[in-house]
């Protein structure tokens, strides 16, 4: 197939660093686009993509009131972050769990609890993984829960939450209340908790995914880069690398997403321009600029 | 002085900017890291420390009720996204003006309107200047502003309210209601407008700044630069350039401050470790993370 | 069947006034309990329940991104303080309308604009009506619309909106797009507004209504005023009228509720209780306090 | 001096609860009205004036950064509400006690944790009285305090917060850091405490009071009283009793401020006036509607 592609582009994280090994091993065929790491990508998608979304599967498969529960948010990265805000503005309690010390201190200067899973066990009434990473919530954490209490994954595999291990746990019983919702019940202590979309993604199995203005970004990263990626297949511009898509491109996918919200930007003047040497088209940011 | 100078630390956007210019023009006589770009100093510093002490100047300044009052907030970069977050969480409506499209599709998501200057002038109570540029308030602009309105600057020098257009309009009147606070009225409309800090920040000028909690991550930057150099200072690790602070420095400065405000850290277990491909210890983020 | 009725509750706006009439009238033929008026009903179910439900109506029917529109709540009462919140802090820009000076005031104290719904026909996203009142959106409002702007109501009866108008309009087109969820076009502009639950409560027609916790709350008031007219049916204390429950009983059905959330209550001693005239164990307010 | 009294009009909570026992003693030489229970007073004045000062005070007294803290708010009625609003808007994790549940399950409502003082003595950071009530903190939980604790009242006298205990605690030092901020050792502990406005109203001692608008709203109930009681004062409607004001003028004073912030109300239909029974000029409410 290698002869007719031109090129790849990829937006889920996994899928990038999949890439990336490819890169270092020398078997990428072709040149790729990691689109997942554009501004608007990571932080519209991640973030606010799932500001919305976990409330919404949440509220499809459980009707739980959220106002006044305690919620624990394991990992506080850019879908953690959105959860978080989520959870806090409909009214529960929100306690993080993290490992990175940054953001951490980011999840502090908000208001939020940072705590070990271990430490809010007995005491939270929903658990969020988003870290990305696998055994964060593991089925002697989920025996020690409260009745009722609802686990799901909005982070990446199943293997966040340790479903094989719930699965075989010896004469635990599943009861399906509806398709992607399942009370498991603990023979020792008769007490169960809910699991959402067998531990998969939650807002995928238990809603629509993220909507569609967000991932209309996300979209758009994909169409651009694949435009670059064509109208540069002869010039040798690529090579059988992994590249991001340039900053005037990214912000060019935000600019063309402004209308619809009846935003009206400002545009530098000359002086200005040469004031704080940025193009008065842009890019308007470093490289590295975090937003 | 430069045969007894090991090297300087700096955490200003324009003391930075200047030494990256003394960099390429080999005026850079000595190592230098710039604790500017470290997370702990531009995601805290500038977003918390801005949310805390904008209202506060407002308050010192003019005892302004804010819930109610319609404040314009020019740039939503770090300094902006504080002090939006601080008028709107305090019940002011909240405008944005941004020449950056990412910026202000940030500034949407979170349900502020981006508009240019010249929409709002007639309509809102406060303006702050947050971009690090000039010319953003002129003289032009304050004359159509209502009677009252606030004017002040957390950004940058003075010149991003045109103070000297204000001085030298013809006829115009200043009266000192306190230091720091000064109403200026203009002789064909006989409206007034109130300045703060005479244009300079105003954080500074009429409160104490940022309180001593952000700081103290500030200038632990600062003192780990300033070790680093020296302990370094005959390895040759650091020659004549501008350095930023490796990554698990930075989390260190986040670990540091932890304890004081009760968060306890996850760790990663060795699996998880070898599964992420993320060293326990850390660093657990790649340099262009964003935070 | 007036012989075997001991008397009623009721909990909703709409019967109590109902029940008032009859009382005024004399066709009141036993004691009712107006279960709405407790503060453990109108505060909760009204408030937090709307908070809950209108998001979760407005994503089932529709998946639309909430953050980054614009909202037009038309009622700031209690439903419309929920719906508000709810919005709000889904990122959208939130409009109020209001016919009620205090009211208004108090959105204003949140942040939020006051205008009229001719005011921000063309600008706004979604409506949403919560006025118990009539013709609050009429057919001409609808015609000036942007394309697919969601009509929704979560007030009152389907003449909120004024579906008669809409459906009678010569040459309107009405596009099913699933059940509880129409598209209907204009013949003339070719531009179509999106109506939720056919003009009735769009959380019962296109979600599930209010969560369980929030109308335990109202149910609890329901049988604590059942259980008294029960116990008080020979006892003379309730005559032909209707009463509220009385304040220890609506602090009653708080108390109820505490354990579930992990409250713990503090305890006035007597001194305190002397010192307020208050007394240790309630009611703790005035019959006219307002919370 | 009652010969030339023609009535009096008061506005504080203190006030009204003596008028009301003078009434009842029969003590009461002249008409009176309370205006603190005027909605435009006490859900404003109460909520948004403390939702203002109170951080303005802490502020002012300390510079503590209030993110990232545990702040404890005594009492959750609507200075306890605007308390910890402003609290949890700034960052900090807020911890309710009260002896109301159903103020208490308001609080939870709104994501806050609702304990005794007991439990959260050694991890809150900053403590606020909003009770109304006496013996609130006693030096003995003051002593079980984290050091620097900031101890203050906005509530009501300074017999909220046990300072006589303080002041007469064996071998304790009181520091004066700055006018209305003291620091209190412990000799035992050798640990301090920060104390706001010797226990006073922390927002008058340490800040100026609440921001105008408030302020204006509650003194136009004041002028509205006494053209009131002057207007009627030989028409007899008053007698020697105490008076709230009436609906209407409760909406003017609303309505009076609306302009300045521009908001534009709606106005009811003749048709929709008669649906709801409710004048098109108003009162739109109820006696005992909560707002």
């Amino acid at each position: 197939m290698k002869e007719r592609l031109v090129g790849v582009s990829e937006e889920t994280t996994t899928g990038v660093k999949r890439l990336y090994q490819m890169q270092e091993t020398g078997a990428l065929l072709f040149p790729a686009i990691n689109v997942n790491d554009s501004v608007t990508k990571s932080k519209f998608d991640n973030l606010y993509g799932c500001r919305h979304s976990l409330p919404d599967g949440l509220m499809r498969a459980t009707d739980v009131m959220i106002a006044g529960k305690v919620a624990v948010i394991c990992g506080y990265g850019d879908v953690g972050k959105g959860c978080a805000a989520a959870m806090k503005t409909a009214g529960a309690r929100v306690i993080v769990t993290e490992i990175d010390p940054i953001c951490a201190l980011q999840a502090l200067m908000e208001g939020l609890q940072v705590l070990t899973l271990e430490d809010v066990l007995s005491e939270a009434d929903i658990f969020v993984t988003t870290t990305g990473n696998k055994d964060i919530i593991m089925v002697d954490h989920m025996r020690k829960m409260k009745n009722n209490a609802i686990v799901c994954n909005i982070g990446h595999f199943d293997n966040e939450i340790d479903m094989l291990g719930l699965e075989t746990y010896p004469g635990v019983k599943r009861i399906t209340i509806k398709p992607q919702t399942d009370r498991w019940v603990f023979p020792d202590t008769k007490s169960g908790i809910i699991v959402l979309a067998e531990g998969r993604l939650m807002n995928l199995g238990c809603a629509t995914g993220h909507p569609s203005f967000v991932m209309s970004c996300s979209f758009t990263n994909q169409v651009i880069a694949q435009l670059e990626l064509w109208n540069e297949k002869s010039s040798g511009k690529y090579e059988k690398k992994v590249y991001v898509l340039p900053k005037h491109l990214d912000e060019k996918v935000a600019a063309l997403h402004l209308g619809k919200l009846g935003a009206r930007l400002t545009k530098l003047s000359k002086d200005q321009s040469d004031y704080v040497s940025i193009p008065i088209e842009g890019p308007y940011k470093p490289a590295n600029y975090r937003y």
